[in-house]
């Protein structure tokens, strides 16, 4: 049977804004609404499929230009994507960097071309498969797990933001050790989850280290993981790592920079996660070389798609280097784009994180539920989700209204409780 | 629309005997006939696809265990495959080298095993490209290029076999400079070759440096390769290297292991290319940090696959090494699944080698020609192909009836010419 190849005739691109709770981190707190970016496409066989990623500015801009230079493509030309995004967005892929503060690594143009492909390589994958009857993971080679577990993602956290108009929930503040371990307890009564992840570089390392090991006291035996997101110097990484040496499953990017992450490495031989030291190809040669990471935290928006993803396992496997994947707010699409990549991976050595449980909004008419800390991967077409198209047009009404929340800014957010506060330089302590 | 995904409900291996003229290298001399392999998997859905790969004994002991395990399986569970071939042919993945004398690096059971998976994942392609209606390329992310080219490879040779009744073709001898300037005359004006790689290692080195200077002065400006498989010790090497600094685009295989490779690196500045002293990922990260070896020569049957020669080349991409690909003797099938891999590798950096023009027979109906020294990527469903089954019944009557020629031996062939041949040590020169 021969049949012309389905071709794109309509790419939308919503930038929406999503509630996200007061999380504090190293550079301050989220916002009360996050940017992301949604890719419809349609075929002209009909089929239509979704995408999602980040939505600040840059992104925006870039999935907007790539989204004009698709239509009249095969919904399976992959693999030029991104270099029909370099070319509608008009950029380079050796373009400097323009903002290397955030809290996702480099920020190179690079980068931002890879976090908007993938959006627009997911929601292909999502036509095709609609269009063809098979899942997204089939695409992939076939799934080789049935169930992909996921980590508690635990957040130092105010009860509520400081705008009195901004979203609320009834999760309560987690200020101290007490609070975190409630937060983790509510987790895994909910949702199953057996490891848990917090995000560190919030208070000094102290009161980190107490909370780290009242949530082992709490849960005995159970992998645990701090991430600062490269808050501390290398002498407070390695004590840190000294203290926690029993009871840590990995560190997150105690400490920024390849020669820092390497030198907590040789002086502790603690397992150093990444999602910051090393985050696009180009960085793996010498961090891999001086053994600065030993597992890498793939985010399939930034290495660029699922079958980028599958390349990076690759590259981690040749060098014996671990991984498993990072996540940053996010909705349903992209949580479904998560699970059937990370079920193809032989190598995915970790729970995956996954913001997905403190967002309270979703785009898909049926959000995806934890069950034993785990999602299954099935076996629709496609991803397996249908757009909710009101909710997608109200989140992008939200956009409308707030332009001041077109840029994630946790520095700014964080201005807002307190006047005085400006970006901290890393190391914190 | 969704529908079950397609099974697997028939698995043929057949192996073959394929006629090969008497190519000469650093061992012996091809057997007048080489086993190949052939896949053919059916679908419940009435597709059919078809693979190949190496047919010495090992390989198709392992191919025809794998063959009855895959029965039942989706056609798209490609990344369950190694461990299906592992299970049904008892192996493990860290077994002992069986042979690590031969010309294709290191035998190693994970090597048999990726070696006799690329057929299963070839065939499991072909049909699920005919039953969706989609080129390989397209189930690979779309080709970046419509056409591939490939290098002409010129042998020394003798006129015939030996053996009385071997097959024969009218290439005639080519055992010295103007033998081999006429062989790749014929090459570039059948074919439009623009590239030419002769095969070395068979004469003393000096007699090979001036058939490539022979070559230099007849085709000006064209690239040219010269490839002793590890025939040479670094001090040889090192002067083949400097003698022809000038005309050749690379060395591939010099000397045989990484150390080796890398000082003859250091000493010369050569652009090294390899097939043998990196032929498993497991190989990569001490010959990378050595810089001993600038272009892998790829083969997708002992890489493991399409996919995985994907893997491979974002290894490559990643430390900056070039990609190309080897070839052994080889029919059709594998030319296709060649061309459509190349189609959709960026890093693909210079003309992939092919055997092909030496092989009189085939198993497809419509064998393949080089035109411009390339073959283009065609659009048809799968790989394009069509199996010839009359020819491949043929092929496998030769192969019942050679019960001597079930393993490749270019040692015990040269010694029906030469009686007191034996496996020359390397490096020989």
């Amino acid at each position: 049977m021969s049949r012309p190849v389905p071709k794109i005739v309509k790419a939308r691109v919503t930038p929406i804004l999503i509630s996200d709770p007061p999380l504090l981190n190293v550079l301050g707190v989220h916002q009360p609404y996050t940017p992301r970016t949604i890719v419809e496409l349609e075929t002209d066989t009909g089929a239509t499929g979704v995408g999602e990623t980040y939505g600040d500015t840059e992104y925006l801009r870039v999935a907007r230009a790539l989204a004009e230079a698709v239509v009249g493509k095969p919904v399976t030309a992959l693999n030029g994507l991104s270099e029909l995004a370099y070319s509608a967005a008009q950029l380079t892929d050796d373009g400097e960097e323009f903002d290397p503060a955030g809290l996702r690594g480099r920020r190179t143009p690079e980068k931002t071309v890879r976090s908007v492909v993938s959006a627009f390589e997911v929601a292909s994958l999502d036509a095709l498969g609609k269009e063809l009857g098979l899942p997204v993971h089939a695409l992939l080679g076939g799934k080789i797990r049935d169930r992909v577990d996921y980590s508690a993602y635990l957040f130092y956290r105010w009860a509520e933001h400081p705008e009195a108009d901004a979203p609320r929930d009834d999760w309560g503040a987690a200020l101290d050790p007490d609070g975190v371990v409630r937060q983790a307890q509510r987790f895994a009564d909910t949702y199953g989850f057996r490891s848990f992840k917090l995000k560190g570089g919030v208070f000094e390392p102290d009161a980190e280290i107490e909370a780290i090991k009242a949530l082992a006291k709490a849960f005995p035996g159970m992998p645990l993981r701090l991430d600062p997101n490269g808050g501390w110097s290398v002498e407070t990484s390695v004590r840190v790592a000294e203290e926690l040496a029993d009871v840590l499953e990995y560190m997150e990017d105690p400490t920024t920079g390849i020669d820092g992450m390497a030198e907590v490495r040789r002086r502790t031989g603690a397992l150093l996660a990444t999602n910051m030291c090393v985050t696009t190809f180009g960085e793996i040669p010498e961090a891999f070389a001086k053994d600065a990471v030993q597992v890498v935290l793939s985010d399939h928006h930034y290495w660029g798609g699922l079958t980028a993803t599958r390349e990076l396992a690759a590259v981690c496997r040749t060098h014996g280097v671990a991984l498993s994947m990072h996540s940053n707010t996010h909705l349903g699409v992209s949580l479904a784009a998560m699970t059937h990549v990370a079920s193809v991976v032989d190598n995915l050595d970790f729970a995956c994180d996954s913001h997905r449980p403190w967002q309270t909004e979703d785009v898909v008419t049926r959000p995806h539920t934890f069950v034993d800390g785990a999602l299954e991967v099935g076996d629709e077409p496609g991803l397996g989700i249908e757009l909710d198209t009101d909710a997608l047009a109200a989140l992008h009404e939200r956009w409308v209204r707030r332009e001041d929340m077109h840029d994630r800014d946790d520095v700014a957010a964080m201005r807002k409780a307190d006047p005085s506060w400006t970006q901290p330089p890393l190391p914190r302590w």
